[in-house]
């Protein structure tokens, strides 16, 4: 008899049709004699919808309240799971955060995980219920509603997995695994069967949309297997666990190519080349809450040097102002952004001892007529800036060049 | 510096617009040096929508579920009137029943309240800051969530000023106070500025949609001074207390016509009169969940006797199968039911004092061509069951009758 953790939300649970669907999944596995728990998030895009609702109603959002507006699309999820249960004939339990001891730091929208008290979800498992926990979200020191952020459904099953000891936990979402690229830029894209810890956070930083990386790194942390796959067909997905993969000898360097196409580019043009200029606007940056991806500094010339660096979208117009008032600071000439940029990577932990896989990559796109702008590299890991109406052709030549067709 | 107790729910705060003007009243309150308590309830319909999801998503829908899932409806408005107060510039600060130290019974759909612990309550209001309480909803003393059922958040706001010893507990609602008849019916029908406990009570139990009796109850039972009023007009509306009105002279001795047309009649035909036997037929009723009003037995001739009475709507199939069943045991010949009825009541504490006013009623009907059908009395009230298609008329009549027109 496995534990299992199944973690099922959006569009899993969008609606009374899939919320039975889902059910009927778990009365199956619990008649082959599994031990289930479900962790739940919102139904299909009630997040954006509770978002988008308190905007409306105020410019002022207190995070401990948006704590409170939020986690209650969990609630109504879990109340609507464990029926569906209850209708297949098994004895559900439906529980909130606070009520299955996820005690958190004070840090509303993003509270951090301090300690889980699995009490009650020992005491329903040893009564032979079935616990549907709500995802992402907590209570705090202070005794309030907390919110673990978006993805944190992912995390909260991660964290069950881990204190219940369970043998895997399972990422249910709406595709079947983890891709070697995106299936609608690449038809002969491939799902794969298994991939590592790091080679799933290296896809998942650079634009692989599931699962949420913060529950990747949690997982890794703790040794936590699990299993990416799909609430929809049910056919076996993708397995991420530390082990080196049996084939290792026949194995591919490069296993996936992923993009990304939420960032700008911006370039600070001869910035005075001496210690502490580049540390000090970066500073500025995160102070301001900006969220640097990929930085690149040229060689510097005649005392000179220019930085570009890549941010998300919507934090540009406040990089570009930054780095305006501070011109002087930086003894530099100008700022320029460029908001059309997007960026391609290719992933691996073959790559590691395989040092042609870079110039490969170059080759390739170069090949294409994909003009490379910026690079950052990774040991499992390379990634290229490119223009980002070219992304689209740079996945699809990157994805033939390294033989990942199906 | 009063302490005020305000309650809103459904229509008051159906949508962000709503929500903001709740806002900027309680804003309006607290510059005017009121210390002020808010109890929410779900916005507009959405209690409606989570039972009609629940329906949709299984038949089995266990109590302790439903609990989660409704309640669910007053914490994201909670959340929402916290961040339109914010946005006011005042300090809000939203609670659960559980945080508000609601603690109930375990009888899930319709808890108990068994106790209030207001610490955090207390504390809020000690830091300046207006507490804003989700409605209808406590913890079990199993630590679960709690729904205290239909109508919930005036008994919440009711047992809030109570434990708060509050000068005043504001029901906000659509209708701008406590009218002497259904102003849809009756177009001359007038606001009361004040009625007694008692009197709203059976106002309530014949057909006036609000207050929520329970609640009335409640305030009657502690001697918390209600005041019934708009959130649309927030002009003054109903104030409801325990003293007689100071004009007790010129009073009127009936004050207000309610009717009510969710009933329909049974009869049983024929019954053997001997002792026992009502008992027999309505413990069983009693046992269904069959919620019996008007009782009638007529004159016993010649060892038999008919009796009637009327069950809400839903209930009649329920009443008319148990009756049959249960004919050789009463001895009777038939069994009867009629859905076509509608009653109609008159209600006044002066009724009293003023023998005239059973006849005086009976006579206003009679002149207006409509039968009665039963008549059931308390000290303060009269009820009269007459055809459905009647009642308009009837209540027209009675509120000329009384002169009751504003």
């Amino acid at each position: 008899m496995a534990l299992i953790v199944q973690k099922f939300g959006g569009t899993s649970v969008a609606d009374a049709d899939r919320i039975r669907e889902v059910a009927d999944q778990v009365a199956r596995n619990v008649r082959h004699g599994n031990q289930v728990i479900l962790v739940i998030s919102a139904m299909g895009k009630e997040t954006d919808e509770l978002l988008r609702l308190a905007g409306d109603v105020a410019r002022l959002r207190p995070g401990r309240e948006m704590d409170m507006l939020i986690t209650a699309g969990e609630r109504k999820a879990i109340a609507l799971v464990a029926m569906a249960l209850a209708d297949k004939g098994l004895d559900a339990v439906s529980f909130t955060g606070s009520q299955i001891g996820f005690i958190t730091d004070t840090n509303h929208m993003n509270a951090k995980i301090l300690e889980v008290r699995p009490e009650r979800l020992r005491e329903a498992l040893e009564r032979g219920q079935v616990p549907v926990v709500a995802g992402a979200q907590g209570v705090s020191t202070d005794r309030d509603v907390t919110f673990l952020g978006r993805g944190g459904s992912d995390t909260t099953a991660v964290a069950i997995a881990h204190v219940m000891a369970a043998d895997v936990c399972e990422l249910y979402t709406d595709v079947s695994g983890v891709y070697s690229a995106d299936p609608r830029l690449v038809p002969g894209a491939r799902r794969m069967a298994e991939v590592t810890f790091d080679e799933l956070l290296e896809m998942t930083a650079t634009g692989c949309p599931k699962p949420a990386m913060r529950s990747v790194e949690f997982a890794r942390s703790y040794g936590v297997t699990l299993h990416v796959r799909s609430a929809f067909t049910w056919e076996p997905g993708t397995w991420v666990r530390e082990e080196t993969r049996e084939s290792a000898v026949e194995e591919a360097s490069v296993i996936a190519v992923t993009h990304d196409t939420s960032d700008a580019k911006v370039t600070v043009e001869r910035v005075a080349d001496h210690p502490g200029v580049a540390a000090s606007l970066f500073r500025r940056l995160a102070e301001r809450g900006v969220n640097v991806d990929m930085i690149v500094q040229n060689v510097s010339l005649s005392g000179h040097t220019d930085i570009s660096f890549t941010v998300p979208q919507d934090s540009f117009a406040e990089s570009l102002a930054t780095c305006r008032s501070m011109l002087g600071d930086l003894g530099a000439k100008d700022v320029t952004g460029d908001e059309a940029v997007g960026k391609v990577s290719i992933v691996g932990s073959g790559m590691k001892s395989d040092p042609g896989v870079a110039a490969r990559m170059f080759e390739a796109l170069g090949a294409a007529g994909v003009n490379i702008e910026m690079i950052s590299t990774s040991p499992i890991r390379t990634s290229c800036v490119v223009r980002r109406d070219q992304v689209e052709t740079a996945v699809q030549v990157l994805h033939q060049a390294f033989d990942l067709d199906a």
